[in-house]
């Protein structure tokens, strides 16, 4: 079987308040903003913070709910601040998502939508993988 | 600043069955397992899979505890499986140590300590970092 995955692409960290948790990842790592964006598609506001200086770095992904009938608003209400979903990369998210169907995986999206930094993605389902919830993420550049 | 975290290292996930946590990884992802420990200190048997095919890759660090009484298995009765802690990279571990330290946010450990495939490890406190477990890893073989 061919590896899937190509890497660690991000960890989701669910947030009350956005800038707050930016400053401390900034004061306490020196980790540096690399892009803020809204996606009321996923009703977060966000940020992304390049991890390493790689090529194609890591990113700490800091997730702040536009509201409380959310999915990071009602993980906030059931399990606070925290660790949310972990991203992983893929070559071609549309294969990966054929692939990964067939092994009883249940996908929760079926077709890839978009993600921070111009990404396409899609969540799998934490019951199907021990609790995780998990994200694929085809970049937009991929290096 | 200078950046003090190098890349994203592992993923720590916590489950109840170390066995069959593997063999969701290995059929749903294709991931292999690099390392299979037991960690008495941190009271886990613990298995690594790795992550992408660079020189140094990531891991899926997967955590079944050693018993109801240690960190993880205390993590399992009150939040159930899933994601545990997220490890990042460090150059220099004591200077990473000392640098964290002055800048407000608690070591859970205030010496490196072993970790897996034979790194120098330490955790940080998540109360201090939004609810994240976080945990530092010098690697044995810096590349």
């Amino acid at each position: 079987m061919l590896p899937l995955l190509t890497r660690i692409d991000h960890v989701g960290i669910a947030c009350r308040d956005l800038d707050a948790a930016i400053g401390r990842y900034e004061a306490t790592f020196g980790l540096q903003v690399v892009s803020l964006e809204m996606n009321e598609e996923q009703g977060v506001r966000e940020a992304m913070l390049a991890v390493g200086t790689d090529l194609r770095p890591g990113y700490v992904q800091l997730l702040e709910p536009l509201g409380p009938d959310t999915p990071v608003g009602r993980f906030l209400a059931r399990r606070g601040e925290g660790l949310h979903h972990v991203g992983y990369g893929v070559q071609d998210i549309g294969q990966a998502l054929d692939a990964i169907g067939v092994r009883g995986v249940r996908l929760l999206d079926k077709r890839p939508r978009h993600g921070s930094l111009g990404a396409s993605i899609a969540f799998l389902h934490p019951a199907d993988l021990g609790g995780v919830l998990t994200e694929l993420v085809q970049a937009a550049d991929p290096a």
